[in-house]
């Protein structure tokens, strides 16, 4: 006497590789496997700072019931933000707060896709994003990434083969597994072509404020004159993920049927959370903090590449990334990655093989994904030393 | 050159009834139509309190990423407090939380609902749990609620009419937007008739704690011998809204998909908001703030009922609740309710009238829903004697 399940989540279950992960390392391993920001970038007294004078001088806003749109002032902080360092224009455009990004991708799965409707991503691509997409029983077809991102010959191919698309879900800047950024003509070109097949693009964006090197490349949304790019960006990786704050904007003429599903979701998101986001900006400048933040990943990411290059340079081969947080290593042909990663996880450190970001998760992988935010200085050296020991005895 | 929408939303839209709320009242009307907590019965300065030490004691917990299950030590207090004043067992049960109950109801509804199956309410019901159901496609069918619950031999009919109930929805306790409890005998026999039917119950109870005269009546959840009763609770109405900390509790066999859909969806509710109300259950304890609030809303609700019998006494009727948030007044026959409320929000006042909740929005009614614990004192006698003016027009 057991209902049935939805079709939609027959397949529906943890992550295996987080499932792995939890169940092997917590507090045990090195961690170079999270995407979480280091402790040292969360400014915590400041948090403290600005939810102390939020419950004490506006305490009924904070704890009472709030508009599904957002907090007003916050919404219009971020529009602000996005138009002075993004160029992403406000016009046309209307912002919705959501819980963490990752509900932004759910409400536009929600919204734009019926079961068995195809979406297009990078492959490899946020292993987050590709179960969302399952949930909804979406048919994903994945793209080679490469290092100048998506391959729009193959993209092309994809966009051939269906007749309707509903929508390309990309990560320009800092690409996540792989750290590859997509350049400004693969944008310009992709942005083309979507629009040529009458195609949304969403842009997922939770990494590109985060560049330690090299020049910046205009956002997909910068570009959208025509309002098909549906932009997604994060507070998660920038002030702090265990206040659950994320954005969508996109063109006015979806985001009332986007509300309404946000509504129906959890009717808004926590006020308090998008107070002290608010407030943050308001008294310290998100810019400023921003700055402080790429300074201390800097460091970490040239640690990471210079213990790779004395540990493990005889051995991987990687695309040295101009921001975010990772770095995606290439095995020699002949180690398996999950053999790697298996053998990692014995000798005390914790990274991801590729094929756990793969659209087809039976498909062989020759990389690891490391994070260098979340572990300390002394964690990158170590972990990194005891990889290239790993390494040695395969 | 607009994409689709999916199907599943395309009759989505904000409730009609909010944004009419929203257009003419805000701030300006005498709130009877929200179901908010008194401003006074939200324990600010204790949250204050509790946000305080979480910060300065824990920071990095707070302000990381969390476990989709939910913070550890929240879901043991939730348990034991389950256990210990609802008799609702632990054992073959596992707890979820969520960002708000709404998000637990979306979960059931996206898990166990193909588009086009059928879920039974009660008639009339929560306006965002119906929103929230078509949002997924499913087709409701709603069952007369009586002043002792849903009218159960028109729920066997409708058992009898379609071959497959994902589940049937109901709020026992002060029901919304009735205010009536379902009774112990009632309560038994749907059990007993789900149970037969092969159906899940889904068990909204986000006011049963909040009871001001008459005994307890024992939850279905408790009564669950079979692991059919899917529990729905919510810290908005006890603690805080604005926090948005809802939880699940249902039948270990589904709580791995159930997870594995909220993980997709928001990863994890926000830490902080969840330490904040474990927190708060430590240091204050969440029966001795519970009994402080009953006090409040006692008083409130007899000022409401005086009030209703000095002003309205010759023209409604309504059934006496013993706890939760609402008092549903029946209108004589000869007044539409919906002409009721446009004259008092022109008054000032702002009910909501009775078909806004109905399973079929174009079905009559004859109520209209009064909230007594948002407005203050003053707020509940002067606008009940607005509306004795306005019903005098009539």
């Amino acid at each position: 006497m057991v209902s049935k399940f939805a079709n939609r989540v027959k397949n529906l279950a943890p992550a295996a590789v987080y499932e792995i992960l939890k169940a092997t390392t917590e507090g045990k391993a090195i961690p170079f496997s999270a995407g979480n920001p280091g402790f040292e970038a969360i400014p915590h007294e400041k948090i403290a700072n600005v939810a102390a004078k939020i419950l004490a001088e506006n305490p009924n806003t904070a704890l009472q019931y709030g508009m599904t749109e957002g907090f007003a002032p916050l919404r219009g902080k971020i529009t602000e933000f996005l138009q002075k360092n993004l160029n992403i224009s406000a016009e046309k455009n209307r912002l919705l707060v959501t819980h963490g990004a990752t509900q932004a991708i759910e409400l536009c799965a929600k919204a734009f896709c019926n079961e068995g409707d195809v979406v297009i991503t990078e492959n490899p691509s946020f292993v987050g994003t590709l179960a969302t997409f399952s949930s909804y029983g979406i048919n994903v077809a994945g793209v080679e990434m490469e290092h100048d991102g998506m391959n729009l010959d193959k993209l092309q191919e994809e966009f051939d083969k269906h007749e309707k698309v509903s929508f390309v879900y990309v990560i320009p800047d800092f690409h996540n597994p792989t750290g590859w950024t997509t350049s400004l003509e693969k944008r310009k070109r992709l942005y083309e072509m979507c629009l040529a097949k009458g195609t949304l693009i969403l842009e997922d964006d939770p990494y590109g404020m985060l560049r330690y090197d090299g020049e910046k490349i205009p956002t997909l949304k910068s570009m959208d004159t025509e309002g098909i790019v549906l932009y997604v960006g994060s507070f998660s990786k920038l002030i702090s993920p265990g206040l659950r704050v994320g954005f969508l904007l996109a063109n006015d003429i979806y985001m009332d049927k986007i509300t309404a599903a946000k509504q129906v979701s959890d009717v808004y998101t926590a006020m308090i959370n998008q107070m002290i986001i608010n407030r943050f900006m308001e008294d310290y400048g998100l810019e400023a903090h921003i700055n402080e933040i790429c300074g201390i990943y800097r460091e970490k990411l040239q640690v990471a590449l210079d213990s790779l290059d004395e540990h493990l340079g005889d051995y991987i081969s990687y695309v040295k990334p101009e921001g975010g947080l990772y770095v995606y290593c290439k095995l020699p042909e002949h180690i398996d990655s999950i053999e790697f990663f298996k053998a990692g996880i014995e000798a005390g450190v914790a990274v991801v093989y590729g094929s756990a970001f793969s659209v087809d998760p039976d498909e062989k992988s020759q990389y690891f994904r490391i994070n260098f935010s979340s572990p300390s200085i002394e964690q990158l050296k170590r972990g990194i030393e005891i990889l290239g020991e790993v390494m040695r005895k395969f």
